[in-house]
């Protein structure tokens, strides 16, 4: 049995002890802990609307609808894994370099005792801080990220550290291995066509959500399935603005044409058998959101991360 | 020729004299009156967020918009019913005996007129009342339920009438055929794999959201279909919440995934020719709308299960 | 020194770790603890628009902004006073006398530990749970009440438990003495001239909106004082809606031409020296809410609250 | 004993049968009524933001928490009088001269009755159709206008009906009498002195809110009773910007600095025993309002000046 | 070279400078010019809902995230074509007539300057200026019409020109040529039957929602390719409205079902060939917007009509 | 005559042309210009929420209701001042440092060439900007803050440039005169007493708004003027959240229990006689203003502050 379990609606309503995800305990203990919630409230890497800062604790609220048993997956996460609301990480608002070294040193715990970090941004710069303290453990990881953009921008305005830029940084700090590595849902106009090349020609492998449209979401899901299972250790970073406005309005740099939240979901689903060492769910922007929309298709996403986690920690012990 | 025709905006614009269904108009005479619109104005079985109170006007003023001719089923509803609004049953707000006992008996004057009553909701805990009502008339009935939960629990806080209960309810009370009735739509995290399987065990057909993306709208339909059709006198209940929140966010327990607005109505005009003697639009929670979507998405709803009624009438004097 | 402090946010951003009150520690430790803020989300007993169940969450997060020396009165509370975040009490929505019983029993090892329940609404209905726990311990306690309306009707709908009859049962059970007590604010429509007389003749000193036009703050501020300094142990029980819309929109039965934001303040500033033995801020519904002013207003009405405990330690302590 | 009344909530919540002003009832049988509450949906003479067409529906739904007996006033409006809502006068959405013919005709029946209209806007545009109407039973009226713009200028692109231009037309057609008339409330930045000028050359006694500052509200009070009382039949126009944004927000072209919601009400109070034979609450857009606040506000005015027109009756037949 | 680029995000953030078009240069001088965004700030012919009048403002404001580079479409539409902005024209806001006739004036520049003029509404009834003016040049025109409504009613309250009405005016003015006109995305209910039927019987090709859902996008493409493609000068009228209000809630007379973000934008992509001299994107209300999500749509669509354009102009340079 | 006009609504409609302060002219040719408006459009240096970025924008559209002439002041601006909208500086979001090396740099052509900058914010941070570019031809500026909080924090998280430590930055650096500055509204809790003692140490006259309301605006005006008139050259600038959030919600860091919107104003023109050598508003944040509310307050602030000029030119050249 594990440690902890959320608040069930059946032994106190939904509305009451708000305020971790799913209603879990929030501590830093981790002994026995599988997975630890945690909340990266940083948003100074953002390039036009900002305010992914009250992300987590937007995404918190949005979970409090959530059940245990996952009757997609077929799993009952809570029974299969320890999971823990760890809470936020220190941040230095508007400073971006002091950011990243408190938050991967407030990762560390958590990857030393080998608990398996699930981040609520924040913009999108946040993922380098998972990825440096990550691969401290595990070194280079490979990446599913699920985006409308994908964030290998050089720089912007001469500064190499934003939500735009985050993955070029993590392929030239030798943490990220982008010939394991696949984005997917890109879309929107670019400034140029070198702008999805550059990002092939650093070796990922780019599917943009036109591709998408054309190989159907079967086909998505075997071409990220066939680079990604069996090949080592993973990030998987799913960006809320990869689903269209319609289901997610809530976040900063919209783009129209995205999937539909159960598309997300599906997606998520598919990734069974990949070795996940860490995940993230960001951009999430409540100040403009509508009936919590975003904040509950963004805790439905951690779910059925955490899902994952469930799933492989099953197979763990069944192969054992 | 019917003694009712909404008021047209060719006449007066719609932005007047709203406040009726379609500006039907609003009486309690029932002397050859077809359907009447009935607000049910009730939400205390509400286990999260709370104001479907205000549901039934806010789908009045979603009503506006619509017009008496429907393209899609070839039925000017008005030239083969007559239909009324009959205004708002008194409920005491924070009592769910006491008003069960005042919607039952206020629906009595229609079910012994033999008028179809089409409920505007309140949570869906009012289903109940429709039911105990109409049962008295019709005997136990079939239910086709479209909807997010099979609200088949048994109690929550140990209380058994909450808008989670009451079709555990129906059925134990005799007032609903669960081998004739179906449910579609389920879908979201549950508390153990026997949410749904407790349903089935009742005897209802559970059809989950998994299900419908497996089979298809059109395999669904014709399990439905299968099931009802010339099966004897049903209520239909349609949940708003069945529908995904990008197209119905205002409501109270959202669930993510679920049918466009377009499925939606598709899945209602396949009901023609089941014999439908009562049916309800429930869980609108206009707080959380916005710009009337869900209002008007509803309004829609009723619209076509106002066509079935023609259409049915239609039928009944064709074979006449 | 006091055991716990709120989270500063020169320690740690405003926005990270929210989810307690002024992000003091949430725990069920009352050992040494002097004042405990506590949820009590229930809003069953609502006539109008429903939902302040979401109010103690909502009033937490307006808390976030406040810090711990108050400039106004010349007191850090966390000096004086331990304060924690004992969260929500368990509560049936739905079922109020349930609810009640529930409340009155949470409130308990409270109030047998002498320690001060800081009640966070919730609907006015919650102040009977509260009133019924602490006379249990102090007898009948005087009443200082801020609110739009006195709430003394005998029922609604034949029932006797509603946010509207809450104090005419506390007179009813003799747990309120109306002899020392004092609501101020009323105004608004009203159903007869007796609806305020009624509450006169049960012994309350009313005073109305009018009266405070006409007699100035500093007027009533007197009068109210006159009454409860050293009359024994008071519970003081403000309801958001005594505040102007313009400054509270978010509540459930506003009411125009309330006090502003300033003026509420001012008054409960001006309660020095009663001798408060329980509090609560109530009616507070952010679904209505706008840029979480109304939660923002509330919790510096909690925080005013908290200062007027604070100067009370002082003062025993002082004389001590 | 008046032929109608108010549905109580202590009858029916106040959620239910909502869609007229106070659930009076809506009938266009005049037989033995003393005040018609009557919607003109017209926005087309707005200059700014438009969306007024929706006032009368929104301001119905925020009179739903009044309540019969006016405790500032000291009378209950309906023992006094008879009220009805006669429900929405046909317009012509685009079309200004076909609204104010048929405007015009809409209203004529009242007036031929003796009914006094109370009118809800609708934008500005609307009380030259009321005066004209009026007129024709009274002859030239004096007006109270409390507003924030005169509404006097000439024309607008040319164009000699609009929001702005109202009262001008007015006097020009020799419906009003400016040497009758107060307009109270101007403020805001101005295309040239000569604005105000203009209206005072007209014959009427503008008061500024910088007047109105200076001399408070008791002095402008005065002032209009000096010019009104007993000065023949006057109708009251109510513009809704008026009133400060803060109290205000749901209207077309708010200016800053306006009237409290209290101060809008101690203002009309203070109107008894000017001869009122008709009267509009004008200018609210619903689109722009939050929490229904405007809306309330609006209802709250309405209020008031019915229970002027009960008031005076009262006098007249105390006096007979 | 061209001779205006968008300000490109990479040299000044998005936030700045926002105000025209992509952030392109807001001037009058046609020299060189391929095309012109203008705006049509007109809302008077509105039926329902109105305030489109603040619709290019806003899709201006929603294109500050666009790029010059259309990926789907693979083409930098301002390496082919120079674009402007030309600002608004002027109407007068309640004078349909009037503003007819200065819309017409106002675009005569750019028609006899062989600009394209790229119009932003304003409500539908803008297009027929836009169609008076253009068709000075190139005689009748084609029209590519994507809506929910056909906008062919022949009067509403004896009116002529409304929003609902343009089509039949254009095709009774002979500047439309019906024959070669296609209508697409007409759905929800209607007065009677024949309403789609007089479209079709005044030439257009009107194909429904319902339709679309039976050919499938590609056969709908099919359908208007071959009817418009090497068929003469055409005019492309998008309506938001067309688009389902999940996706577009910022608009008048919203109607559910409606075409997904992605089917609006493949429909446009896949105008190639056909000879556009003009277009607009129409009945954006950004008052009932929520995220600018319908903005941003709105914005997008306006960019695929450019691209559409750098694309014939690239052919034709091509085949020079 | 001065060389720029806004453009009136009496020849374009408020609702067409919009994207600059009062529709002037967006140019940087500085010929003649008396008074320049400048968007400063950076955020990084906010504490809490975020997103001052966008308040240029808001700002120049909540300026559209404007007209020229100031009849408070009795002054039309723009028969006395040339006035321009000179645009947004370059910034770079999440760069404090060199953002104000770009905002420094960007304003330098004005304050060369004598022309006055306006400043529109943006978080508070900016203020630094300012005053480093204009003590380099002033020297240190006196200060007049009309503001919630002191903003003379030391650092936040170590960090020197925030928006809470900007003025004992301008204070170090000797740009600032704090024996002739003054700070008036501040309020709310704090952390420490010291909290403001450091402000008054550092040479402030720091008024709190328990001052204000001690003394009344007359007062506190008498002591503003008797430090500022004829003491030098000044600074104004005003932070939003100095007024009440019922006035201003769309802001950062709000406090309860600020100006009301008038007396905001009032406070603002009783600045003449001062020596002003620039200003600004700032922390407009609008994602969560209402109804444009708080932009149009600031743009009115900003309005009342260029009458400032009007006459101070008015006196130079009448003493001339």
């Amino acid at each position: 049995m594990t440690r902890h379990q959320p608040l069930s609606a059946m032994q106190l309503p939904r509305f009451a002890e708000m305020g971790t995800f799913m209603r879990l305990p929030r501590t830093r203990d981790l002994e026995g802990v599988d997975v630890a919630i945690v909340g990266l409230p940083f948003d100074t890497g953002a390039s036009f609307r900002v305010g992914a800062r009250f992300g987590p604790e937007a995404i918190r609220r949005g979970s409090v609808l959530l059940r245990p048993y996952n009757a997609s997956q077929k799993v009952n996460i809570f029974e299969r894994c320890t999971v823990i609301d760890y809470g936020d990480l220190p941040v230095v608002p508007g400073f971006i370099e002091d950011s990243y070294a408190r938050m991967e040193e407030g990762l560390a715990p958590m990857v030393d005792a080998g608990v398996i970090p699930l981040g609520l941004g924040g913009d999108h710069s946040i993922t380098l801080a998972e990825l440096r303290a990550l691969s401290r453990r595990w070194g280079p990881l490979g990446l599913i990220q699920i985006d409308a953009h994908p964030d290998t921008w050089d720089a912007y305005w001469d500064k190499r550290y934003t939500h735009g830029t985050v993955f070029r940084r993590a392929v030239e700090e030798g943490i990220l291995d982008p010939s394991r590595s696949v984005q997917v849902g890109m879309r929107g106009p670019i400034y140029e066509p070198d702008d999805y090349e550059q990002a092939r020609r650093l070796g990922f492998d780019l599917i943009t959500m036109d591709e998408v449209r054309g190989m159907g979401l079967d086909g998505v899901i075997a071409r990220i399935r066939a680079r990604a299972v069996g090949r080592g250790p993973y990030f998987l970073s799913f960006d809320i603005d990869s689903v269209d406005p319609a289901f997610a309005p809530g976040t900063g740099t919209p783009e129209v044409c995205g999937f539909t939240g159960y598309e997300a979901l599906v997606l998520v689903r598919a990734l069974t058998g990949t070795q996940l060492v860490g995940a993230d769910v960001v951009e999430l922007l409540p100040a403009y959101d509508t009936a919590e929309m975003t904040a509950m298709l963004a805790a439905n996403v951690a779910y059925e991360i955490l899902s994952l986690f469930a799933l492989a920690k099953g197979e763990r012990q069944g192969s054992a």
